[in-house]
């Protein structure tokens, strides 16, 4: 046997080399036209070129991306209760990575066992209760000066108040923030123009830190609150210690945008149960549905987040539940929250690229409400107000309403291009509104047309449509309903998002995207040179939650195994085609900590991990080490391998691990 | 506030109309074309009027599949250690679900605490251990008479030696059922021609049981099983108490195909550690790569199960585990089990659509080996044999093999068309291999292309290319890495699935479809409209694991509390726009037991659920009734709502749970 091994070895080193070869030819886009064959964007050319003019063939190239070419954005969508943030190209509309937050998912390795990524969730476990599902909302890209810089983004689980925080070197989370005083924080994450923080607001209040109250005692005890997230850049985490919250009435929050420009300094966040409702349909009760959309009116909050700050510096908080809290009172007597009507049970607030106007679509007013920050201020100055039963300020709607208007049924939201129009999302009317954003003159803002969508739109967004320059190009409209648009696969539905053609004029739905693998609600889009991600990570032995050198990383020659009593620690190398050590020794009721490094540094060259008999699931990436621990309660022989496809011996990447009774 | 109510349920009711009026255009093929205004498959016949030619055109055309068309066909792809199910449509390579099957997934609502599912899942549990991930890789749909028939597809998980059940008329998973004696099952699934078997071959050998026993006593102790899962089609479920295994050397078994029409009542598996090699690098012993790679031939397995069921009805098995389990002896008596010799490290293993020919690819020889089971039926007759250490037959090579094609380096698995021609993927030179499925005459199996793909290709598949009727068309081909293919999104990359077009000759690829959700190993392919799928449960309360009405169905009026001790049972309904009880009253410490019945009936109108402070989450489709339980530990105020954007007024489906001190 001794004598076939010399042979093997130089077939395996030969097999690598090949391997590898195969993989080296990193395709330019010309390289990329000519190996493949299928050549859609000199198809166009030639297209144009034969006096081939329709818009059809035009459509039907511009949504393809051919083979080894890059896309020309990034779209990052919520991916809803699937609890994950899903990164898409356009135009193709491919799924890139599917990043999980606040929910497992077994091939990224994230959150089956990898110690860091447990500590990392379990901060943002409830009352000692296990939270391993998320309902994320709207994703926010980290900004510089109003514009996204590409570094990183934000996400929120609405179904527990949550926040995470994603780094987009690597794509992985990093942090996850519960917030100590509310259960619920739909309207979430926006970020200030410089990512100074990270504007979450409650939905569904309660009383403070979900404290038991009887319904009876709404009005008395319940309460909102909207809270400023610090982030430190430098870190890329969320700073505790610099993060406060803004108390607000039981109002039910919702959606809020940050002011920039002519509004920098100011976020607005919209409500839509300032009747105060509390349902109770069991009871003989309105309904929560009925009850809180009686009124023609609810309000918007018009916060001063940088008075605000100077506040909290000032120390004039109230911590509650360790989270220091600006309470009502303070807010009023320092000007820090202001009040506006709005009709009628509002969804989307968002402001203008300038700045200078909110708008504000009421789900059952067919009109948007265009305000006017200038007009906001005058109102303040002027005093210009009554007050809402908590002694917050109501400004005068006619005094801070720029305009108003009549798009169709429905609208929730509105997004912008970099020719001078919004658009807005009509829910009922399955449909997208598109108005020119006038000026100072109020009948320079006019609907121009409208556009059907397959079917119930919720959330909209344009390529960089939110920030100080949107890019135009493309609209990415984010449907709930698809019905019989796609393939049938049983009762639950895909969305279907749709990508629409507003370059040069167009207003065209040119993709249907059915969304198998979540229900996304908001997405932003951002140009694709703006990322720099890493293609392995710095050094070899590196942990990706610290984004630092981990102590246990393990160079090839390093491996062992070392025994403490019953404590047995693993190092562990990862490296086409074996692991090493192969053969785990351990006896039943030793107790296992278990470190693996992937010594490979190319692009590409991951790694997985998985142990029959334990619920483990780790991804190495190149330079990765992951750790996983455990009590070895039965004796027994199991297999271990590498999950991931990475060499022609792959399947003979594998040891065992044998447990001595 | 009383008299504005009728006002207000005017408006819902109007609200409600008017969203189904949204959602009723059904799109016929044609109202889609003119709806959308995107008309690729018109433009490719003016494309062709105008006489533009060229190859690209036609690709680009091909793969897009306008807005409001169907796809033609159905890709079901493993998910790798995602531990899912891929759907995904062809020619549009769009994910049109990705089915949860051993990992929660918390948009489908599985696994976040739904009674039923959670039974099913912990049915898959190791030794007490909770296992929560899955390592999926062969998908396989159900067939009659050797012909995908649309109703069930089964998976494996390697993790842990586990097969799934998923029943197409909801694209669900029903079952998982665990070989209690093998730890490790990469070679499964595959069906039987009237699906009688779900075939699993062990991958690691461990002692049977996975019991402890020091490696070096691999050869004595250590072995495998091929175990043949009975299937009841009616009762769509594996029954436990018809299936059977039979016992393999520890030669680690790879992949199996089965028999049909001229080999129907075989089944073949290859193995690739004919060395008994045992690893241990840390030793200085030849690592696994290396030890199992030292001979130039491996074993094929060859199965006559039908003989092998009338042993297992005669009684001549041996009970393991609680599995009746043919031992070597019984096997060699009896004529079940035979080996043929096969070069070297083999990996796929792939019977010919007339079942004449099994096609072997040793991925360390560069010639693909075919088989035909007329010479393995003589050469068995003539008794033309030596045998293994375990006393098995192993057949002259010379005797069973037909022919050998050269085709590349690193031949791994071959699919088959309708134009008799197969595919095999060369792993090492990224490439798929073309050859002519020849007939008796070997001078007829010719290799006649080679196309490159990006990059190293795994599996690869037709449409429905294993079945006895191929249909052509298209190849997939799954690789396994993408490198610098795709926009960068961090050091781990999505693979590469790349659509080939077969059809007329072609043989180009004409789409890359990055795989940025899992590690698809192996895919079938199905014609779309073998599928009939549900589109709402049969009736109102419906249990969809059990697939039949649940005992906790509760219609409109019949919601209600009930409280006993404490012990609390909630029967809820879910329509649009409300969730009723709304108010939900108990006591820190009350077990609680929570139905839900989504009252609806209309495609598309599903209801998810979550309850703050608790990591639930349910997906109720039309007609569905879902369960849950927990012990309410803490008071507090809580909100629930509904997490699938359903109607206008969805924000406002919710309800407050109480938890009194």
């Amino acid at each position: 046997m001794k004598r076939m091994i010399p042979i093997v070895l130089v077939l395996l080193a030969l097999l690598l080399v090949l391997s590898a070869c195969g993989r080296r030819g990193t395709p330019t886009p010309e390289a990329a036209l000519e190996v493949d064959g299928a050549l859609p964007k000199r198809a166009l050319t030639v297209a144009q070129e034969r006096g081939l003019s329709p818009d059809d063939i035009y459509a039907a190239m511009k949504t393809y991306t051919p083979s080894g070419m890059h896309d020309d954005y990034y779209i990052f969508a919520s991916g809803g209760h699937s609890g994950s943030l899903i990164v898409i190209g356009i135009p193709s509309m491919r799924i890139l990575k599917n990043i999980a937050v606040f929910t497992p998912e077994a091939w990224q390795g994230y959150g089956f066992g990898e110690l860091g990524i447990e500590e990392m969730l379990d901060a943002g476990n409830v009352d000692d209760t296990e939270i391993r599902m998320g309902d994320t909302h709207h994703p926010a890209l980290s900004e510089t000066n109003g514009d996204y810089d590409g570094q990183y983004v934000f996400i929120n689980d609405k179904a527990n108040a949550r926040v995470a925080v994603i780094d987009l070197r690597d794509f992985d989370t990093k942090q996850i923030v519960k917030d100590p005083n509310i259960i619920s924080n739909h309207g979430s994450t926006f970020v200030t123009p410089n990512t100074e923080y990270i504007i979450q607001g409650t939905q569904y209040s309660t009383p403070l830190g979900w404290e038991y109250a009887p319904i009876e005692e709404y009005e008395e005890k319940y309460r909102g609150v909207i809270t400023l997230w610090a982030f430190d850049r430098e870190a890329g985490r969320i700073d505790l210690d610099k993060s406060f919250s803004i108390e607000v009435p039981p109002y039910w929050q919702d959606l809020c945008d940050s002011g920039k420009l002519a509004s920098d300094g100011w976020a607005f966040c919209n409500s839509f149960n300032a009747e105060m409702a509390t349902g109770g349909i069991e009871k003989g009760n309105p309904p929560f549905e009925a009850g809180v959309s009686q009124r023609d009116m609810d309000y918007m909050h018009i916060f001063n987040w940088k008075k605000a700050a100077e506040v909290y510096e000032a120390g004039k908080t109230e911590e509650i539940n360790g989270m220091p809290v600006i309470r009502i009172p303070t807010s009023i007597e320092e000007g820090i929250l202001y009040l506006a009507p709005e009709p009628k049970s509002p969804h989307g607030n968002d402001v203008t690229p300038d700045g200078q106007y909110i708008v504000v679509s009421g789900k059952l007013d067919p009109h948007i409400t265009v305000y006017d920050i200038d007009k906001i201020k005058q109102a303040i100055a002027d005093e210009n107000w009554t007050h809402d039963p908590f002694g917050i300020p109501v400004l005068d709607f006619d005094a801070v309403k720029h305009t108003q208007i009549e798009v169709g049924l429905g609208p929730l939201h509105s997004i912008f291009d970099n020719q001078g129009f919004g658009y807005t999302s009509l829910f009922i009317d399955s449909a997208v509104a598109k108005w020119t954003v006038g000026g100072e003159k109020p009948e320079d803002w006019q609907l121009v047309d409208t556009l059907k969508v397959q079917y119930n739109i919720g959330h909209l967004t344009a390529a960089e449509g939110d920030t100080v320059s949107p890019d135009g190009n493309y609209v990415l409209v984010l449907n709930k309903w698809s019905v019989e648009r796609f393939l049938p696969v049983g009762p639950l539905l895909p969305q279907n998002l749709q990508l629409v053609d507003i370059s040069d004029g167009n207003f065209q739905v040119i993709y249907d995207m059915p969304m198998g693998i979540g229900e996304p609600h908001n997405a932003q889009i951002i140009k694709a040179d703006k990322i720099n991600a890493w293609t392995a990570y710095p050094e070899v032995g590196w942990d990706p939650i610290a984004q630092a050198p981990s102590p246990y990383g393990t160079q090839i020659g390093e491996e062992r195994i070392e025994r403490n009593g019953n404590e047995v620690e693993i190092f562990m190398t990862s490296v086409r085609s074996h692991l090493n050590p192969e053969h785990v020794e351990i006896k039943a009721g030793d107790h296992v900590t278990w470190h693996i490094t992937n010594v490979e540094t190319s692009i590409d060259s991951t790694h997985g991990f998985n142990l029959g008999g334990q619920s483990i699931s780790l991804s190495l990436e190149p330079g990765e080490t992951g750790s996983f621990e455990f009590t070895a309660d039965n004796s027994g022989t199991y297999a271990f391998y590498c999950t991931e496809f990475c060499s022609a011996l792959h399947l003979e990447m594998m040891g065992y691990m044998m447990v001595e009774p």
